[in-house]
């Protein structure tokens, strides 16, 4: 089994209140020099078998459909995940 | 300016609602051969000047106190972020 990686933002014009909540709070907690924060999503999506080019693709069109709001939300990464499954992937 | 990018998921024995939303709705839309998903968080944090390995450490401590939850959720990366402000990091 594979696993496919999906991290979704907000379009950099959109208003982002929720990194805005944890940019106003840090300075709060002693934490300084942060000028910005956005908040996104991240997806994990495990896959039956290994992760082919026609799985990424698949993973592609679902991100941009389904996982993230094209009006307000960019895909910025859509990639396999070589870290926990990637023994499973490469002998499946 | 230099950019971390921070990424937090909800441990694995914790329950995720919002990626089984998204695993149940796959299906429906005529994307198979997903066997899970889990939905975590992305954010990408803004700071004054070059990323430096003390800005990492602080931006990892705001990470785990204030970013995610350590009881449901682990911090799986904090890393500078090379692609869009790299430019500037180096020259700052």
């Amino acid at each position: 089994m594979g696993r496919v990686v999906v991290e979704v933002m907000p379009k950099p014009e959109i208003l982002d209140p929720q990194g805005k909540a944890v940019n106003g709070a840090l300075p709060r907690l002693g934490y300084t020099g942060i000028t910005q924060v956005r908040q996104g999503k991240r997806f994990e999506i495990t896959v039956d078998g290994p992760v082919t080019d026609e799985v990424l693709a698949q993973v592609r069109s679902a991100a941009e459909t389904l996982l993230s709001n094209p009006v307000i939300e960019d895909v910025v990464k859509v990639e396999a995940d070589d870290t926990a499954d990637a023994t499973d992937t490469e002998t499946a």
